[in-house]
């Protein structure tokens, strides 16, 4: 894609702290960390979101995904790990070209995670059916 | 193991909202939601978090989560779908037993993602130095 910052990473057009690489995936820092050491892994090919990525190629994603994790809690001695995809702009994806964050996490970084809330009577089973009726 | 949430979910000692099932791989509706429809994708095998998972479950719980997604998406009309992953305690798990969360998102639900911060000059390049030292 012709005005997409994260194909231009891939060719080299824009600079990035590379941290890993293969035929089809691409990690680097992200240039705006939540703690250092945030890292996002990327297909090297253009895909917007979840919804439109190629089985293999999350596949694949997913095993650098796994794989850069353990090295960043070395490298960084972190407490934990977050994994995180933003799919959409009401889910605050703000470059669309697909990629998953790796956040590391330590102790009293203050990061708070989303408020859950309880379902009404039979609320979840009926949406769960709605779930299944689209598989 | 004996004493886990997720593993009697699994055996259907404890009852869930099971929206899809492989030979590896539950996704069942979270009780307690940050909007319906949110949804866990766990391994049938206990694992405690992505450093000890098996690749290749990893693998099928990613496709997993892709397929569940989209259905999700459509079933609750959602706006967005956030992908999240906790590992260890400091990242907010409260479960261990590895598990991925599918969570929809609608305009407007007024859920914030963490904030992001500056690099120092030099300490981006350092730190992807040290990730790289660990693959």
């Amino acid at each position: 894609m012709d005005n997409c910052i994260f194909c231009k990473i891939v060719t080299g057009e824009i600079p990035s702290n590379k941290v890993y690489e293969d035929d089809h995936v691409l990690a680097f820092l992200d240039i705006r960390p939540v703690n250092p050491g945030h890292t996002l892994v990327i297909p090297k090919d253009h895909f917007e979101n979840i919804y439109t990525l190629p089985d293999e190629t999350f596949a694949r994603m997913s095993l650098a995904v796994k794989k850069v994790s353990v090295a960043i809690k070395q490298a960084v001695d972190a407490d934990g790990i977050n994994l995180g995809m933003n799919n959409e702009e009401a889910a605050g994806q703000v470059i669309f070209h697909a990629h998953i964050h790796i956040m590391p996490r330590v102790e009293g970084d203050g990061l708070q995670l989303w408020p859950q809330k309880d379902y009404k009577d039979g609320e979840a089973a009926s949406i769960a059916d709605r779930i299944k009726k689209e598989l």
